[in-house]
């Protein structure tokens, strides 16, 4: 017998009920599953929505239940006593929840007696493993990613240099306007991205700062971009170093070591590998090229996240490519992004978005990775 | 003394975590308040943008307090150690978290004797009042959203009606095409949107269905446009139905209806109104011109939704103007959405977003309320 599951949350941002509901709506519902049947329990607002889009096997009211509910004698019956209403129909007192089941409803419930126990990620381990469909959803994505990419790109193979700026139609460029033609991009193509990375010089030494002011000549500018398909809601996740002008020999022998590292990482991908042992190997390889990682005046260079993370409803979900153990599984997609930041060389990132197959991976990027835009 | 408090979660998809420490990152992180003093305790990857990013009084290193936590034998930490490292640190056993505390990260500082107590939204009472600056950030929005509306309105007004079907450029409009030119407007103007509302005719009458397919002449369209400023993360919500081309008197008289409930409800609103008693009277009314709400052959019709609810940080957020109670209070920014439902006269919805006031109310929309678009 499955366990019987609990999610309470909204679905437009949580993915595992998403994923079991294939129903949409920006305020928390109730989702469970009894002996391997799936149910909603939704308000009046979205009770014949949800029996009209959801995947689930039944769609209940909550109006309903809370009449229920009072008729058991409970005057004001507040949201655990309407799910206890349900449970005790069906003669349910245990229920497995998610990590992030908040902890209002858990404590009220549990002061009913139902016993909660929390399921330690993946709530859902099918969600890793992709279908086909699902893989194709996420190319779909990825195909938009280059096609949008290679538009800003094809504006710095237009743009020339000034006084060590990029000017495009008399303009210098800046992350901020960058940012915004390759949103549009992505959006005319059905796709939506936040906090698109085009981040330049020192900015980019911190990977998660997204960039701000012009772009600099003969300066690394990391694109990482990964928008979310308003369709199908799969992401995608590419990063690319570039430099417009002429890259500085040390910064060159940076992005070959972490190229080296990302191939590195590519060819050990398949099922059985572990995740820990691809994170160190690279590790291993950039200290061995005299790279190292740590604190340097307070501040964090060298190699400093994990090399990749799985892809799909959330752009990051899991798997994770890092120090901790994880054994990988054909049908999981993952990203392989090592990077290398030093404030007085620069920074690198190159991101590859692969599929995990038995004997290897299927890279479902395509784009190509070049240093240089002249 | 301030109660001390605890959050974990992602600052992208948690505004009570954005808001206390206006640091935005894609991963859970730690906020901490104590003794009035606020902290976020940060990964590698993300600690030094949060020194120069956040507004909270002090950031620590994760790696630093799990260092710590090994020197007092503890030799695998997990995050609850770790925090616990830090409370033991400020001789703090008692927190106070918000409703949506992930159950996992309760469980394990509860059984490290940390006592824990969920504090019923809001979890920061004074993210309901907003400041000036905030107000004037949501009235930024609303004008991207007036204009982007207005662009796509226009298309309305040039487009010619053909075999029932609208066309514009020698093609039918649809809730798609129209979609996809609203939010590229938005987008231009430096707002997100995601689903939003182009429904037209049956769609119109389930107030979330999003709307697909042609647009209809003659048939009442839904436009909710609920957008985010990229900059300044505020939303705006505004609604309005139009038909193009012309009304059934049915559908008129239930557009005034609508439209007089609305007016209803704002001439109610100032501080220490309630809420609920706004609600009640436009239900009151509807049921007065002979608008009933409930079950019809198993699908709800009438008004079967709140009137309003608060904007800010987060789309949905308190107050509301609903069944519940609610005292509504000076600085409070709520929207005034009526509306009605009847698969066989029409659907209208009518929704405009005001600053509650002293003694009334300031309506931050200011475009025109226009049911036929010739």
């Amino acid at each position: 017998m499955p366990d019987n599951l609990l999610i309470i949350a909204a679905s437009e941002t949580d993915a595992d009920l998403y994923y079991a509901s294939r129903f949409l709506a920006p305020d928390s519902f109730i989702y469970l599953a009894i002996g391997g049947r799936s149910y909603l329990i939704m308000s009046d607002l979205e009770v014949d929505r949800a029996r009209a889009q959801s995947t689930v096997d039944e769609v209940l009211s909550y109006s309903d239940l809370r009449e229920q509910t009072v008729a058991r004698g409970i005057n004001k019956p507040k949201e655990a006593d309407v799910i206890q209403t349900f449970l005790l129909a069906h003669g349910v007192d245990r229920l497995v929840v998610p990590e992030n089941f908040p902890l209002a409803a858990a404590d009220a419930l549990r002061e009913r007696g139902v016993m909660l126990s929390v399921r330690e990620e993946p709530f859902f381990a099918e969600r890793g493993i992709k279908t086909e469909a699902e893989v194709a959803a996420i190319r779909e994505t990825q195909i938009v990613v280059e096609k949008s990419v290679d538009e800003v790109f094809q504006m710095l193979r237009e743009a020339t240099l000034r006084d060590g700026l990029i000017y495009h139609n008399g303009a210098p460029l800046t992350s901020e306007s960058v940012r915004r033609r390759l949103h549009l991009a992505l959006m005319e193509r059905g796709c939506v991205a936040q906090h698109t990375i085009i981040a330049c010089g020192i900015d980019a030494c911190d990977p998660h700062n997204v960039g701000s002011g012009p772009l600099r000549a003969n300066e690394p500018i990391i694109f990482d971009v990964f928008p979310k398909s308003s369709d199908s809601r799969y992401f995608a996740d590419m990063s690319r170093t570039v430099v417009k002008g002429r890259a500085s020999d040390g910064l060159r022998r940076l992005y070959d070591t972490v190229l080296e590292g990302q191939e590195l990482g590519i060819s050990r991908i398949r099922t059985g590998a572990s995740g820990k042992a691809i994170h160190d190997a690279i590790n291993e390889l950039f200290e061995t090229r005299g790279y190292k990682t740590g604190k340097v005046n307070g501040r964090m260079q060298g190699f400093f996240h994990g090399t990749g993370h799985g892809v799909g409803l959330d752009i990051h979900e899991l798997p994770r490519i890092s120090r901790s153990d994880w054994t990988l599984q054909a049908g999981e997609v993952v990203t392989v992004e090592p990077g290398l930041y030093y404030p007085d060389i620069g920074a690198v990132r190159i991101e590859d978005m692969v599929l995990v197959q038995a004997e290897g991976c299927r890279n479902l990027t395509t784009y190509p990775k070049v240093l240089e835009i002249a």
